[in-house]
């Protein structure tokens, strides 16, 4: 394998794909031999195909409740375990265990309130050489922003839910 | 599993995330049990983690050469491999095996005028219900806009190479 500068990689926006774009990332670190560990903030529910797919090389944690955040108030047990998924996240990433770390929705994690911001500065700051930090969610914060390598910015032009369609198995979930 | 009413999800712009947040839509498929096939347009290098990474469920053909092709005087071969790519395609979707079929960077196929857009518009338009199209690129034409479902405009908001740094392994390829 060629050498490696782990950089900082930042999804935000109001469309769909930050997560999906995370999960192509990693399917294609996977395929190269790298491992992959993915931390889901503020998701708690287990039916996403991602957590069923099972993929050699990915590992994938959620650390949320499968209800809503209300971010006007968002409960004692929101926080706990969004600041777990921090602590998740941290461990994987100085354990040099792993080539690429996903915070998965981390940006609206800050935006709630839920972890400090500049714990999570601090961490990406501190990680070993070669391990690559993918942040998703929309709302990113202008530090994140700074502190990022890549950042796109995922735009919603258009999203015709089909009349009477709830959310469909293998696309949002 | 659910019944699914397959739509048209279009992914572009100039950002990097349109290839990945397909890959990842095909990942989030597949744990759900269904079918991907992918076809990427435009591209011959097999050193891309998403080719080697082999998941099951998830099949992906290229139809182009391993070099860029020239936007002002595409080759005949560029053409042949574009066409037959569409073909691959079209079985796909007709086929009716797979629940999800990706053309990746089409919307430059059309763009650079290797494919026709009314014969891609006639394939995309004469789908089996239930099978998802997706497709990427960026320069997307109005008339796959308008037929999409949903469309995500992925931006470059920031996309800064390390000095010195070539693209790298897992994270460009």
């Amino acid at each position: 394998m060629t050498e490696r500068t782990g950089t900082v990689q930042l999804y935000t926006g109001d469309g769909k794909g930050k997560t999906t774009a995370a999960l192509g990332c990693a399917l294609r670190m996977i395929g190269h031999g790298f491992k992959v560990y993915m931390v889901q903030f503020m998701k708690g529910d287990t039916n996403y195909g991602e957590l069923k797919a099972k993929v050699p090389g990915l590992k994938i944690v959620q650390s949320g409740l499968a209800t809503f955040v209300d971010r006007e108030n968002p409960s004692e047990e929101d926080k706990t375990l969004a600041r777990k998924g921090l602590e998740l996240a941290k461990r994987a990433i100085s354990s040099n265990k792993y080539d690429m770390v996903i915070l998965d929705e981390v940006n609206v994690a800050v935006e709630y309130g839920l972890i400090p911001l500049e714990e999570l500065v601090r961490i990406i700051r501190a990680r070993p050489n070669g391990v690559e930090i993918i942040l998703t969610g929309r709302d990113a914060h202008q530090k994140l922003i700074d502190l990022a390598d890549l950042v796109s910015e995922i735009r919603e032009i258009k999203h015709h839910y089909r009349k009477g369609t709830q959310a469909r198995e293998g696309i949002e979930y």
